[in-house]
C-alpha cells in the first residue's frame, strides 16, 4: 500500500495530474487557458496515478479525475480536426461533452453526466451542447456496459430495490439529513481550505511526495481498526445503501438488531468523523483525488446511523403517534434509504449542485420512489451550505488557486460604478496611430510592449477609434511581408488608413489585418454592463468610446481583479500563475474569442496557444 | 360526451385558452409579449375547458395545457409583488419555474419538469433559474403527493418493475423504434401543419365550435369499435407499459398468446394509425389540447406491437442465433419495455427534446435499467426527425402563427451580410435633435409617430449620437411637467444637452430621462454580431454608429423578419397580430429590456404592458 502511494512520484512529471481537476476544467471552460493542463503527459500520469491512488486505499474518489481524463482524451483527439482545434468555442463544446462522458462512466449515469456538465462545469451551454453531451454520455455508457468491467451485467452500480415506500413522518429525519449535509459541506470546505492554506504557509513541511506518503500511512493506521473504513469507499457505499432483507452477507454488520445495533451506530458516526478528517487532509495533496465519492460515503454513514436510530425507535415505541402510519409486522423504516438521502445531502452541501445530484443518485441506485425526499434533502443542504459560504468546494479551490474565473452566476456583487473607473485610460494604453509607421517601428513597438493587441486611432490628439490589431496578426503580417514573395525592407511605410497616394507594391496596408469593427461601449456605461459583455458575449476585452473617441480599454482580467478584491491582486503578483500568456495587467491583454463566431469570421486568429503544446497557430 | 364538447363554447370568451399554449409560452419567454395570454380569464377558461376536453374522450393530452395553467397562475400571483412584476427578466424566471412545476404535476416528474423548462421552453436559463425551478417543481410534486389524487399513494404514475434486463440483440428493435418514432414525428408535424393550413384557407368551413363538435363526434364513432381507443389515453399508456406477469386483469387483451396475439398486433397498429389521424386533426382545434400524451400513446401502441412480434418470434424460434443469450424457461422479451421505448421515441420525434424525455420516461415508469435503450431510441428519433424538418411541433406552430420568436439555437442560417444592409437608415428614422424643442413640439412628434422611442443626436447635419429616449419616458415627463407642481406651459423650451444659460425653473432638461449610454455597434458589423446582441444580451434594438455618428437602428423584429423570409412579411401585414404594441416596422420599436439589469437601473421603465391587464406601468 505504501509502495503504491510512493510510486505516485511519477506525478511529479505532470503537476496538473494532481487533485480532481474540476476547478481547472471550470476555468478552462470559462474561457481561460492553462498550458499543458490537457496535454498528453497529464493524461498518462493522471490515468496511472489515479489507478495507484485508488488502489492505495486512501480516502479519495475517482469521479472528478475521470472527468479530467475524459477532457484530456477529447483535447488530444480534436487535434486531429483543425477546424475544431482552431475554434475556441467549438473546442469548449467538445470539452463539455467529454466531461459529461467522464461522469457517465464514473457513475454509470449518462443523464447525470450531462447535467453535471451543465450545472457544475460549463460556462456556456447552448442547446447544441446539451445534445452533443447527451450523445457522448450515451455512447460512453454503452461502451462501459459492453465492457462490463464489474461483471454485474448492469450499468446501475449500487442498485437497490426497496420493498417499501416512505411515510410522511420520515420527512423529519430527511430534513435533518439535509441540514447535516449542509453543515458537513460548509464545515468541510472551511476545513479543507484551512488545511490548504496551512500547507502553503508552513514552509517547514516536507515536499509533496513525503506529504502523500505521510497521509497514506496515517490513513492506513486510522482505518485498519475500523471495519467500515478498511473497505473500499465504493464497497462501503454500496453496502450502506442496501436493504437488510436483500443483503446476503452482512460484511459490515449493518443489520444487527437489538443491543448490538447501538455499537453499530457509534461505529458509523465515528467512521464518518474520521472520514471527514481524512478527506479534508487528502483532497488537495499532489495526487489525483476526487471528493465526490468520499462525500457520499460520509453522508451515507451518517444517514445509515440515523436510519438505524429511527428503526430502533420505531421498534421500541410502535405506538408513538408518528409511527401510526406504519403497517404492523412489516419493517417500517429502511435504513438504506436514509443512507442514500444522507449521501445526496452531503454531496449537495459540498458541491452545491441540485438537479444533477438527484439524477445521479437515482441513476446510481434506482430509488425512484425516493426522488422527493432526495430533492428535499438536497434543497435544504444547499440552503444551509450557502449560509456558510456561497462558494462550493470547486469554486473555493478556484478562488484559492486564484484562477481568473469570472463567475457566471448572478450572485457575485458587482460594484455599481462606471466601468471607466477601472478601465485602462487611453493615456496609459499603447495605441497605434493610423499613419507614420514603418515595419521596423512597429516591430520595435511589439518588442517593447508585451500586450496582446493594440488599439488603432486616427491620430494622438483626436483619438478617433479606427480598430484593433492583435499582436498575433501584426506579428504575422510584419514577418510575412519581409519574407518572399514580398521581401519588403524594414523601412517600408505601414499604415492603417486609406492612403490614396501610396503605392501598394512598396507600402504595407494593414487595414485588412485590423479588426475594423471592434466592440465598444459608451464611456459612461456601468460596470454591470461590461460584465454582461464579458459573460454573455464571451469577449476578452472591450473598448470605451465617447462619440467615436477612444477613452480606454477594459479586459476580462481587469474585471476579475476588481471582482475578486484588491488584496488578492497583491498576493498574486509574486506567484507564477499557470495562465497562458499572462501579461501585465492593463495592457491590451485580450483577444476576442471565437465564441461569437462573428465579425471577421475565418480571418479571426486565435492567439493563445492551443492547450497542451505551447505552439501558437497563426493563419 | 358531445354535450361536454359543446360546452367548450365557453372558450370563445378567451381565445388564448385554446391549443397547448406551449408555443406561446416559448414566445413569451423569448422576450415578446402576448396580451391577455396569461390573464385571469385565460386561466379560468383554460382550466374548465381542459377538464371538459379531457372528459370528452377526444384524442388529446393535458400536459401542455397544464404548463399554460401554471404560467397563468404564476403571472397572476406575481402581480402582488411589484418588484418582480416590473422586471421583465425576473418575471420570465418565475414563468420558467412555473412551467417546470406544470410538467412536474402533469407527469409526477419533478426533475423532468425542470429539464423540460430548460430544454424546450426557456430562452435564457441561468443557474439561478435552474435552482428556482428545482424548488418550484419539488414543492409542486410534494403537494401533489400529499393530495394523492389518484389514490395510488405514489408519485410514479405508470410504475413498472421489470423482472428482466435487456439483451444485446434487442438493440436492433430498439433502433427500429427510434427510426419509427422519428418518422412518426416528421410525418405528424407535416400532417398537422397541413391540416392547420387547410383549415385556415378553407373559408367554407363552419366556425370553430362546430369543428370541435364534428371532430368529437368523429372521434367517438371511430374510437368506439376499437377496444384500445375507447379507453382514456392515460389508462391505455399505463396498460401498454406494464409487464404481462404483473398484470392482474388484462383489460385490453394485451397478453393473449398463440394465434390470438396476431389479432392483437393488428389491432394495436390499427389503433396507432387511427390515433395519428385523430391527433393530427385535434391538435390545433379551438380547445385546450396537448400533444404529449397522444404521442406517447401512439408510440407505445407501435412499441407494444413490435414487442409482441419479437416475443412470438423468439417463442417460435428459440434457437435463432440472436436469441442464444435468452435463458430458457424465462420470458426473454418484455413487450412492455418496447412500449416505453416506443413512447419515448415518438415523443422525441414530435418535440425534439432529448434529456428531458429520458428523465420524464424514467420518472414516469421507474424503468431505470432501460435508460440506455431509451437514450438510443430518442437519439435516433431526433436524428430522423431532424432529417424531415428542423422544427419540432412547437416551433412549427410558432412559425405557423408567425410569432416573432428568434430561435436561440445556432442552427438558423444567418445571412453573412453587414447589419447596415437591413437596418433602418438615419434618413428614415425619426430622430430628435438636442435642442430646439418645446413641450408642444415634442408632444406633436409623439402624436405623429407611433414609434416606441427616438434616438437623440447633436444636430441634423452632424448626427453625433447622444442617447435614446423611449416613448414611455418622454410621454411621462412631458405629461408630468405640465401637471402640478411644475405646471410648465406647452411652449416651454426642452432640450437634451447641457444648456448653461437655461433657467432650470422655466425650461425642461430631458437629459436624465434619456438613456445616455445606448448600446451601439460599429457600422460595418456583420448581422451575426447583431443577432448575438439580441440573443445573448436580450436587447430589443441596437444602434449603429460610425465614429460617434448615428448611422441607423436595427430592432429585434427587423432581424426576425429577415431571418424568417420576406414572403411572410407580406402575409403578416394583413393579420391582426397578437403582439403587444406591434408598431410599424423600422421605427424605434423597442425598449432595452430589464434582462441586463444594467445601465440606468431603477430608472428603467418597462413600456410594454405587463401581460394580462393592458395597462402601462410608468414610473
Amino acid at each position: 500500500m505504501f509502495a503504491l502511494s510512493a510510486s505516485l512520484l511519477v506525478k511529479e512529471y505532470a503537476v496538473y495530474a494532481k487533485h480532481s481537476g474540476i476547478p481547472e476544467i471550470k476555468t478552462v471552460l470559462g474561457g481561460f487557458i492553462i498550458r499543458r493542463f490537457l496535454g498528453l503527459w497529464t493524461l498518462i500520469t493522471k490515468s496511472l496515478g489515479l489507478v495507484l491512488a485508488v488502489a492505495s486505499g486512501m480516502w479519495l474518489g475517482k469521479e472528478g479525475p475521470l472527468v479530467h481524463v475524459a477532457c484530456c482524451c477529447a483535447n488530444l483527439f480534436i487535434k486531429l480536426f483543425p477546424s475544431i482545434n482552431n475554434n475556441e468555442a467549438r473546442k469548449r463544446e467538445v470539452l463539455s461533452a467529454a466531461a459529461a462522458s467522464g461522469i457517465s462512466v464514473a457513475f454509470g449515469s449518462p443523464i447525470g453526466g450531462v447535467l453535471f456538465s451543465l450545472e457544475q462545469l460549463s460556462y456556456y451551454f447552448p442547446d447544441k451542447t446539451m445534445w452533443q453531451s447527451f450523445v457522448c454520455a450515451m455512447t460512453a455508457a454503452m461502451v462501459l456496459e459492453a465492457f462490463d468491467p464489474f461483471r454485474s451485467g448492469k450499468l446501475v452500480m449500487y442498485q437497490v430495490t426497496y420493498s417499501s415506500v416512505w411515510h410522511g413522518f420520515e420527512l423529519v429525519p430527511f430534513v435533518l439529513l439535509g441540514l447535516l449535509g449542509g453543515v458537513y459541506g460548509g464545515l468541510f470546505i472551511k476545513a479543507n481550505m484551512w488545511v490548504a492554506r496551512w500547507r502553503k504557509s508552513a514552509t517547514w513541511l516536507p515536499g509533496p511526495v513525503i506529504q502523500v506518503v505521510a497521509v497514506a500511512i496515517l490513513t492506513a493506521l486510522l482505518n485498519y481498526p475500523n471495519n467500515y473504513m478498511r473497505a473500499q469507499c465504493s464497497d462501503l457505499v454500496s453496502n450502506l445503501f442496501s436493504e437488510c432483507s436483500k443483503l446476503t452477507d452482512d460484511q459490515f454488520g449493518l443489520c444487527k438488531t437489538g443491543a448490538a445495533s447501538a455499537g453499530t451506530i457509534i461505529l458509523l458516526i465515528f467512521a464518518a468523523v474520521l472520514g471527514f478528517f481524512l478527506a479534508a487532509i487528502t483532497f488537495g495533496l499532489q495526487i489525483p483525488a476526487g471528493i465526490i465519492l468520499p462525500s457520499m460515503a460520509i453522508g451515507a454513514l451518517v444517514g445509515r446511523a440515523i436510519g438505524i436510530i429511527m428503526e430502533i425507535w420505531q421498534h421500541n415505541h410502535p405506538n408513538f403517534i408518528a409511527f401510526r402510519s406504519c403497517e404492523p409486522d412489516v419493517p417500517c423504516i429502511t435504513p438504506g434509504t436514509y443512507a442514500i438521502i444522507g449521501a445526496a445531502a452531503a454531496l449537495g452541501g459540498v458541491t452545491r449542485m441540485t438537479v444533477s445530484i438527484v439524477v445521479i443518485m437515482f441513476e446510481l441506485t434506482g430509488a425512484l420512489t425516493y426522488v422527493l425526499p432526495i430533492m428535499v434533502a438536497v434543497m435544504i443542504s444547499k440552503w444551509v451550505g450557502d449560509a456558510f459560504s456561497r462558494r462550493g468546494i470547486y469554486e473555493s479551490w478556484i478562488h484559492f488557486n486564484e484562477y481568473p474565473y469570472l463567475d457566471n452566476s448572478e450572485e457575485i456583487p458587482i460594484p455599481d460604478i462606471p466601468a471607466s473607473q477601472i478601465m485602462t485610460r487611453i493615456e496609459d494604453l499603447v495605441v497605434l496611430t493610423a499613419t507614420g509607421h514603418t515595419i521596423a517601428s512597429l516591430t520595435a513597438v511589439m518588442e517593447q510592449h508585451p500586450y496582446r493587441g493594440f488599439p488603432v486611432v486616427s491620430d494622438p490628439r483626436d483619438a478617433i477609434l479606427l480598430g484593433y490589431i492583435s499582436r498575433a496578426e501584426l506579428a504575422y503580417i510584419l514577418h510575412a511581408s519581409t519574407q518572399p514573395p514580398r521581401l519588403l525592407p524594414p523601412e517600408t511605410e505601414a499604415f492603417f488608413a486609406h492612403q490614396p497616394l501610396a503605392d501598394p507594391r512598396t507600402t504595407l496596408d494593414l487595414r485588412q489585418w485590423m479588426d475594423q469593427t471592434p466592440l465598444t461601449l459608451p464611456r459612461g456605461s456601468r460596470l454591470h454592463l461590461a460584465v454582461s459583455y464579458f459573460q454573455k458575449l464571451g469577449l476578452r476585452y472591450v473598448m470605451f468610446v465617447d462619440r467615436g473617441v477612444l477613452q480606454g480599454l477594459l479586459t476580462k482580467k481587469d474585471v476579475w481583479y476588481v471582482l475578486n478584491g484588491a488584496e488578492e491582486t497583491r498576493r498574486t503578483a509574486g506567484r507564477g500563475e499557470p495562465m497562458g500568456g499572462g501579461v501585465a495587467r492593463g495592457g491590451g491583454d485580450g483577444e476576442r474569442e471565437g465564441l461569437l463566431g462573428v465579425g471577421r469570421g475565418e480571418e479571426e486568429v486565435e492567439v493563445v496557444s492551443p492547450i497542451g503544446d505551447g505552439g501558437s497557430n497563426l493563419l
